[in-house]
C-alpha cells in the first residue's frame, strides 16, 4: 500500500541509489564510482543502468504501481522545475545537461521504463531527507547546513523545501560574515564557506599550532606530517584535550554561530540541523555555535534556538533525493 | 462594492491613519501627535479615537459592511497572531502589552464598535503596503529595506508577507557582515544597521572629512557646523559633485550591497525595494549597491537583481497595515 521511490545521490565521486519505501525507509541501496571520465552522457547511462537495476529489483516485492518516481539530488545548480543542472563543481566538463530530460529519454529508448523523474540539488535533497527521515522531523522550519569541504544548506519552510524565487536558495555558505577581511573563497570575500570549509580549518589549524610554543597533540594522530592534517585529526586530539585544537573548533563553532545568526535575524528560522563529514566534531562546534548564535543575535530571538546534528549521514543524500518523488 | 480598511502607523512621534479603499487606495488620512507620556493605556485611548472618527467619516460614502478591519503597524516586536507587541524601541516605559485586545476592548466598551484588529510591526506593514499598493506590486518575492535611524526590513514570498516561526523575520539591519570589525549596535558586533544606520553614515562622513586636507563642500549645507551634519547635507553635496560625500554615499551603498548579498545567497531573493528616510539619496546608493552585490554573489545569481526605491513614502505604513486587514 505504501508508496516506494528510487533515491539517487549524485556525487563527484560516487552514485549512491536506493529503493526507498515513503514509510519505512530504504529497503536496499548501492553504490557505484562515478563515471566522471565519459562526461555527462556516460553518467546518464550509469544513471539508467541502476535505475533498471533497482526497479527490477524493487518489482519483486513492491507494486510497481506504487512507484512515485525517481529522485535525484546532484551537486551545483539545479532547476528543480525544468530538471537541469548547470556547472557541477564536482563533476568536470559539465555545462548546463538537461538532466532530467536525459534520464528518462534513456529510460525510454533503452529499458523500456516511464517514470517521473524529479531532480534538486544535492543539499535541498538532504534537507527534505533530514525532514521526513532525520533530525528534521520534529521542527517545522530548519536549516539544514552541511559542513565539509564546502558549506552548503537547504531550507525547510512549513515541512517543504523552500527553494527561492530561481530555486538556488540555501547558499548559506556565500553569506558573507567578514567583508573586511582578508579570505576569499570563489571570488568573494569573507564568506561562510571561505571561513570554515574543511581547507580552512585545516590552514587556521596550521596557523594556530605554529603560534603556540607549547606545541600541540595533534602530532601524533597525522604521524607528525602537518601537511596530512585533516579536520579528523584535530577531532581526536580535542577529544583527547589538546588545547590548540579545542582553540581551533572553538573558533570554528564560533564563526559558525556567527552565519546562523545571519539566518535567525532574517529568516527566524531557529532550528539547525548539522551535516556533513566536519559536523563529526560535535558539540567540539555546536557548543560554541549555539554560545556565539545567541550573543549575535537579540534577546527576543533567543526562545527556540537549538542545533542537532544531521540523522542520515552519508544516507541524507538517497533519502531527500526519493523525499523528492513523495512531494 | 469594494472592501475598506482603516490602516493605521503607530509611530513614536505620530500616529498616521488613513481609510483605505483595496482597490483605489488612501480615501483620507489623518496625523495626530503620538502621546508617549501616558504610556500603553494612554496610546490606546487615542488609537480608539482616531478609529473611531475615521469609522464615522467613512460610513458617510462606504457600506460599513464592506470594512475589512483596522489594521495597525507598530514599532517593535510584534506577534501577529496574538496581537501583542513588545518592548517597542521608539515607545518608552512600555513592556509587552496585548496592544489587539486592548484597542478591541476600548473600541467596544467605549465607542460601541466592534471591528476585526490586526496587529504587525511597521516594517512588514510597510513591506505588504509597498507589495499590494507599491514598488512592489511587479515582484512575487522581495524585500523591502528601510534605510534611516535603524535599518528595517520587511520580506514578501508569493506576495504574501514572510513573519517566520515566531513572527521576528525580516531583521536584515541585524545581519552581521563584519564579525571582526569594530562597530557594535545593540551589543552585536558588525551589524548592517551598525554600519549604514544614519548614526553612523555621519560618524562616517565626519572621518572621511577630517581625513581629507582639501576639504568638502558639505559644510555649505550644514553651515559649517559638522555637529549638525545629516545624511540630507551630504545627499545634496553629492549631488554637487563634492568628492567627499560621494565616496561616503559610495561606501554606504557598497556595504549595502554586501548585506543584500546575503539575502540573494540564503533566500534567492532577488528583488529590493529600498525604502525610509536615507534612501532618499537614490543612485548615490542604489549604483554602489547594486555593483557591491554583484562581485558578492555567485554570477549563477545575477539573473533579475534589482534595486527600486519604495514608492509609498511615509504613506507605506498606512497602506501596509490597511493591507493586513486584506489579506
Amino acid at each position: 500500500m505504501s508508496r516506494w521511490a528510487i533515491g539517487i545521490d549524485l556525487g563527484g565521486t560516487a552514485i549512491k541509489a536506493a529503493i526507498v519505501d515513503e514509510k519505512s525507509g530504504i529497503i536496499t541501496d548501492r553504490t557505484i564510482p562515478t563515471d566522471t571520465a565519459s562526461g555527462p552522457a556516460g553518467i546518464v547511462v550509469q544513471l539508467a543502468g541502476i535505475i533498471a537495476d533497482l526497479h527490477r529489483v524493487a518489482s519483486l516485492t513492491l507494486d510497481p504501481l506504487d512507484c512515485a518516481g525517481i529522485g535525484l539530488g546532484a551537486p551545483g545548480a539545479v532547476n528543480a522545475e525544468t530538471g537541469t543542472l548547470s556547472y557541477p563543481p564536482n563533476l568536470p566538463g559539465w555545462a548546463v545537461v538537461p538532466l532530467r530530460d536525459n534520464v528518462l529519454h534513456y529510460l525510454q529508448q533503452h529499458k523500456e521504463l516511464s517514470i517521473p523523474v524529479f531532480v534538486d540539488n544535492d543539499a535541498n535533497a538532504a534537507a527534505l531527507g533530514e525532514a521526513l527521515y532525520g533530525a528534521g522531523r520534529e521542527f517545522k522550519d530548519f536549516l539544514l547546513v552541511t559542513l565539509g569541504t564546502g558549506v552548503g544548506g537547504g531550507i525547510i519552510l512549513n515541512r517543504k523545501l523552500y527553494r527561492g524565487s530561481n530555486g538556488t536558495a540555501g547558499e548559506v555558505g556565500f553569506m558573507i560574515i567578514d567583508f573586511e577581511g582578508s579570505s576569499t573563497h570563489a571570488g568573494i570575500k569573507g564568506t561562510l564557506e571561505g571561513l570554515i570549509g574543511k581547507k580552512r580549518i585545516v590552514e587556521l589549524a596550521r596557523l594556530m599550532i605554529e603560534a603556540t610554543p607549547s606545541g600541540s597533540s595533534v602530532g601524533r594522530f597525522c604521524d607528525n606530517d602537518y601537511t596530512k592534517l585533516s579536520p579528523r585529526h584535530l577531532e581526536h586530539a580535542a577529544k583527547e584535550g589538546d588545547a590548540v585544537s579545542l582553540a581551533v573548533w572553538d573558533r570554528i563553532g564560533s564563526i559558525l554561530g556567527v552565519g546562523l545568526a545571519n539566518v535567525v535575524s532574517l529568516m527566524d528560522i531557529r532550528k539547525f540541523v548539522i551535516g556533513g563529514g566536519i559536523s563529526a566534531a560535535g558539540d567540539l562546534i555546536f557548543s560554541p555555535a549555539l554560545d556565539q548564535l545567541k550573543r549575535s543575535t537579540l534577546p527576543s530571538m533567543h526562545d527556540g534556538l537549538e542545533l542537532v546534528p544531521a540523522l542520515l549521514g552519508n544516507k541524507a543524500g538517497m533519502y531527500g533525493a526519493a523525499a523528492l518523488c513523495f512531494g
